[in-house]
């Protein structure tokens, strides 16, 4: 019998009738022959509800009780979607995330999955056709329950599709993955089918469909990644392997991050001490560090990197912690900057991609103060204000 | 070091504001020396709009699911005192049922605790004061979540409690144990100690304050129980083994309970297959029968007996599906009827007490339809309109 994973986001369960439809679609899926493992998401505003609550109570919440409570909206909505599942004939049993076996390691609100035992599954399916599965949380050694972190039920639903060796739709509220943004340009294909690398650099560029983790889950296992509209008849797009991928384009998709914060640092002395302690602070704060650009030289020492915006606060505790023991240090954060990138795995085969683009920006008067090129893409940082003009002329440029 | 069980129910953590005094309280009891488990339930409402966003969903929702469900109100619960305690500085860790280690048998949500490790705790107070207990729930052999019923939170403490070695404190909306319900007899005396027994009665015969299970548990384990307003100066109840207890009167309460339902059978037939029926469907059901007259005679079988006016759907169900086997079955449920119970150890000692409590109602020309005695007991069903008078002659015959 054919097994699939399916996820439904926050959106897609945000009131009572859209869970009674999605029970529907389930329902005609396992009438079909399919045993299916679906993982939810906490229904509509509710984590922002509780978040909510916690501010009336506490500015800096303790990590450990704040994944116990934000973990009690998917247990909610997998009860819910149980209950209708079971109400309307389909054998269905609801599982949080400990429930479902999904061990975590790391900081309780950004934990990793660490393992998840496949007997948990094979014993529910003896006696049931669904399994809904909270998403987004799991517990670690300590029994403590923890969280995924951002894009966390994506990640849930492409672990447990690997862990069940089978394929993963993901239902959401787009109808699929763009070359780029139909927001900043209108004319935006979709694509039918995307190759898993391709998707890494349109995620991690800040295309915001997927999280860059599950795509890379969904690549370690080979695991084929459907993404598409809840409840639509649109076709999505498949995200898998380039190997099984006919068509190949230099670019496939221009990607624009306006979720980033340019940092740049200089000191007189290259100071190892001053970059050992950097690093430091930003892994003990969960910082990731995207773009990175180092020179030494007569003058010193200048870096420039880019981070997420959501670690405005870290990232200034941090500077400001190094500025008192390094009194030299000088440091600057821009908000108002943004990243472009062009993705394609077509660009390893051809040559000249990154020289066209550059002449694209610099024709269009587009100041770049930052590039970082991989094997399938080329990213700049650029003002802001550019992001939507540069993405227009790339789109020309490449035929995308 | 000290350790001690507070129990805090629905109404004493129904806002924020409550649970941030309830959160200095605490520290204050920290400061003197104590290590605290602290069982709380769902905030206020929180169940019942839980179980009005069920209502929308099925009218037959499954156990399992209805457990997993209403199992967050705690858990949110226990996350947002924890994390009040941290933010004072008090050194807490909020714990599910199932984290604090503790294993039901039985329905889904009908559950009884099977036991409880008391590891988690020895190795949970190495790092913290204040251990914040999630009550009403806990996990069974599959797995699966569960409550545990009516009065759930207060079995939780007790259990908590017994499994500590320690005293139990709950906290509620009354000042304690009363001779009587204040609202029936505005004299009624508050009683600064009670026995187990005298409680296990009071409870079961509608005092309503604390269940008989969680009473009869703590009498098991010998565990000191305290019942109390919360955040009050006023001096509770204290129930503990009579041995301990010095005052002795032959009537240390008069309890009346309105929630209840007295049924008749009769069939012409002594036929022993109806009861073995009756007692399995009551069995199946979980319905609690509690007084049971029976008389067999020429004119065939008779027998009452009351139950919960909770188990109102179940009782009409079983005696139909009986009706439908035995034909000449004749049954009435009548909800006007109200128990009358008086309660005392003493009346081990002491003779003639249902004379005169008999007597007492007669003279005031209260029928009773049906009476049974226990040795510290004495309850009749009585016309519920003769309910707070019975309550106030036997107040003063007995001078309680």
């Amino acid at each position: 019998m054919g097994r699939s994973v399916l996820k439904f986001g926050g959106s897609s369960v945000s009131d009572f009738t859209k869970i009674k439809n999605i029970a529907g679609m389930l329902q005609t899926r396992v009438e079909n022959g399919e045993q299916l493992i679906v993982v939810v998401s906490a229904m509509g505003k509710t984590t922002d509800e509780l978040m909510a609550n916690v501010s009336t109570l506490t500015t800096t919440p303790k990590d450990q009780e704040l994944a116990l409570l934000l973990t009690t909206g998917e247990q909610q909505t997998v009860s819910y979607l149980s209950m209708v599942l079971n109400d309307i004939g389909v054998n269905a049993k609801a599982m949080t995330g400990y429930q479902a076996g999904i061990k975590t390691v790391g900081h309780h609100l950004k934990s990793r999955i660490a393992e998840i035992d496949p007997i948990t599954f094979e014993h529910a399916f003896e006696s049931n056709d669904v399994l809904v599965i909270a998403g987004f949380q799991g517990i670690n050694d300590e029994f403590e329950v923890t969280t995924l972190g951002r894009g966390g039920s994506d990640t849930t639903a492409v672990a447990l599709a690997a862990s069940n060796q089978t394929t993963c739709e993901i239902y959401t509220d787009v109808d699929g993955v763009y070359a780029t943004d139909p927001r900043v340009y209108r004319d935006a294909r979709r694509l039918e089918y995307v190759s898993y690398e391709e998707m890494m650099e349109m995620s991690a560029l800040g295309a915001g469909v997927l999280e860059t983790r599950s795509v890379e889950l969904a690549n370690n296992y080979n695991i084929p990644l459907y993404l598409g509209r809840t409840l639509s008849n649109v076709k999505g797009t498949w995200i898998m392997s380039q190997a099984e991928l006919l068509e190949k384009k230099a670019v496939t998709g221009v990607a624009l991050d306006t979720h980033m914060m340019h940092v740049t640092i200089s000191h007189p002395l290259p100071d190892n001490r001053l970059l050992t302690d950097l690093f430091n602070h930003l892994e003990n704060e969960s910082v990731n560090v995207d773009m990175i650009s180092q020179i030494i030289n007569l003058e010193g020492l200048q870096m420039s990197f880019t981070i997420k915006d959501t670690d405005a606060i870290q990232i200034t505790r941090i500077l400001e912690s190094l500025k008192e023991k390094f009194n030299a240090l000088d440091f600057k954060i821009n908000e108002a900057y943004v990243k472009l990138s062009l993705i394609g795995s077509g660009m390893r085969d051809m040559s000249g991609v990154a020289s066209k683009a550059f002449i694209t920006l610099i024709e269009n008067g587009i100041t770049f103060y930052q590039t970082t090129t991989s094997e399938i893409s080329i990213s700049c940082v650029i003002d802001s204000e550019n992001g939507e003009r540069a993405v227009q002329a790339l789109y020309e440029t490449f035929d995308i």
